[in-house]
């Protein structure tokens, strides 16, 4: 299988397409996206708990009360009431204050990503990010030619002394430290409450900013809640995007990119004129209709973590019966991944493929890292299959594994 | 007034953003927003055209059928029943044949603007574009540090001779011919028949790839239908932006961009999921349940036609009336703008400020210009206010003028 895009005779490419190539597993998945197969290789929030009748009754109220605005060309900035709620959402669920013209509202996080390194990165700039990291931010950073450093990680995060070793390393000042501290994609593993003073005051030391992309932090099922990493008072310069596709809808594509200071989240907004003019006005009003309503959005992301807990925990269950005792995974406190270690004589792109064949899919880790990749990892998602699915998942995936094992 | 973005002491910037600053006049007109001001100056769909009762009646019937799957992540390429109408729109009604394949959706035309430089264009790159050209495009070719040059463009569109002269004199070979050759923005001029195949064959002559962007060819209010550009025989490499936002609602962000060729389709997909993922699968989904319904877009349409070719008459017919003997203005056959030519000693910045004390807004040429600018020119958009507020503000505008002519 030829993974290389095909050339293209009379376009000649920028630079930046060698770096710019279609996602191999990607290609491999969409081939086997039947419904036998149980997979746990997408990102996908549940769809049987979205909240369609609701969002089905802000549709109504928007175009009933807005609905010109709602469909007429808008702010590049994003819906003003929205940029509003947002900053008090971050107040009081990260401990975050901003004000409003701090934000921008984004198609996505993936914007969020692109925009943050449109604006910073320029070809060889070094960013700094967890080892491993998350595949769309790592192409984002790709797709500006931009050099990405792995920071050794482990269950309790990035380590301060490999982030300290890093700085001082670098051929160059990195531009971005890249992190996602709570629930992390591919890991699930959070940055333990005792390393984050260092992480972010070795930010601020070396003076290279912090992203921290938040996508999954209120999906909780278990431990302490605890603020955005960048909230802390020694954080210096900072992005930081969260998003309403975990805990509302993806598909309305309405995510936010917050700055600590109003000149950066201006070249953001300038950077995102020139990308798309604006996000949908639709989408921003249906947003805020639905989140305007007291109690609505809080009631929704109790019900969530209700039941993606519970697929956690049939997970990690099954995982425990039909695992071999050579393998070792992540027990994440919240969030939609874990990251599973096999046996190092495994290379789980390999198994990938006897998976499909017995109706499990899964990502291999590969992709993931930074460098050399460790290819007996994986990851697995939980929140996007129902826990008797999970049970027999697992069990196929064990057998899989035992086979390779020989 | 200071219009360079403020520094960002803690971020270091790409060098690109010396490249990509907030447009002027956007921050002089947003500071006069009031409704008091009769504004030509946007490019704004009349708001009581939109068919907000069918919007809803769409979205009722998108959540009621396939509600999961419009809240849930979509394939990058697009939604392909919505991939599938426009490769039939495009071939009833703009001569066009394409396979769904070859279509990208994109957020509104701006992304595929972004995304086609994205992947064509390297630092230094140069782009071939009418002269005056649309802002959005030179901001997006800018991000990417392109250079733009501009080709000399009369009433009947840009020049033949003068694209040869360019190609023959540009210091590399262009990576790209830039052209909207129906109802041009800003000049509200279209490319004359006896010029299309002469430009298409130079393009492929030199090895050029065009990009047509056509977001106006379906409102046209006399002459008659002209086929896409790129349709042509003679046509080698393409890329042709078509969009909702003009014929539907632009606050959707729905529009499409097709290529020539699947390698260069696939492409755009892979820079398009580094820059967003997808566009909205809500969205999308609106608008194909909004065109699919036989007739419905067709009927949308005809009415604005009608109204916007009435507008297009009041405006004439103001300009004729109140300008002074010595301007000049284009005589569109559809679109939303027109371009006035003042006597040479008028600054259309400077008069700008004047009109707004008058409570009528435009945007001056300047911007529009590739190179020196021509500085008494400006750009007139009719479709946004009736036909009284037409006339109102075409005679304060002619009272500026004639002041400032002294």
């Amino acid at each position: 299988m030829n993974l290389l895009a095909p050339t293209t005779p009379g376009f000649r490419l920028a630079s930046r397409c060698s770096r710019l190539q279609p996602s191999a597993i990607r290609e491999i998945l969409k081939t086997t996206a039947s419904p036998e197969v149980i997979s746990f290789a997408g990102g996908l929030p549940a769809p049987e708990l979205f909240p369609v009748a609701e969002i089905a009754r802000a549709a109504e109220a928007v175009l009933a009360e807005d609905g010109a605005a709602a469909l007429q060309y808008g702010l590049t900035e994003g819906y003003g009431p929205l940029r509003e709620w947002v900053a008090g959402y971050l107040a009081d669920t990260a401990g975050l204050r901003v004000s409003p013209e701090q934000v921008l509202i984004v198609n996505g996080s993936q914007q969020g990503l692109d925009l943050a390194a449109k604006v910073l990165l320029d070809p060889g700039d070094i960013v700094l990010a967890e080892n491993p990291a998350y595949l769309g931010a790592l192409q984002a950073f790709a797709s500006y030619e931009a050099q990405v450093i792995g920071v050794h990680s482990d269950a309790q995060g990035i380590r301060p002394e490999a982030l300290r070793r890093a700085l001082e390393t670098a051929p160059r000042r990195p531009k971005l430290l890249y992190l996602i501290p709570q629930f992390q994609n591919p890991t699930g593993t959070s940055l333990a409450e005792d390393r984050r003073r260092a992480v972010v005051s070795l930010a601020a030391e070396f003076g290279v900013p912090i992203l921290e992309d938040d996508p999954y932090g209120r999906l909780r099922y278990s431990g302490v809640a605890l603020p955005s990493l960048v909230s802390s008072p020694e954080a210096a310069d900072w992005l930081y995007l969260g998003t309403a596709s975990k805990i509302l809808a993806p598909g309305l594509r309405v995510a936010w990119l917050v700055a600590s200071d109003r000149a950066m989240a201006e070249r953001l907004v300038t950077a995102k004129q020139a990308a798309d003019l604006h996000t949908s006005s639709f989408t921003q009003r249906l947003v805020w209709q639905h989140v305007r309503r007291p109690g609505l959005l809080e009631e929704h992301i109790r019900g969530l973590c209700s039941v993606y807990g519970w697929r956690r925990d049939a997970m990690l269950f099954a995982l425990e019966r039909h695992l071999p005792a050579e393998a070792r995974w992540t027990r994440p406190e919240g969030g939609l991944f874990l990251w599973v270690e096999l046996p190092p004589a495994i290379d789980a792109t390999k198994l990938l493929a006897e998976a499909l064949r017995e109706q499990v899919a899964f990502v291999p880790g590969e992709p993931f890292w930074i460098g050399t990749p460790r290819r007996h990892t994986l990851r697995l998602n939980f929140s996007n299959a129902s826990d008797e699915r999970i049970e027999v998942g697992v069990r196929r995936l064990g057998a899989v594994v035992r086979r390779a094992l020989g």
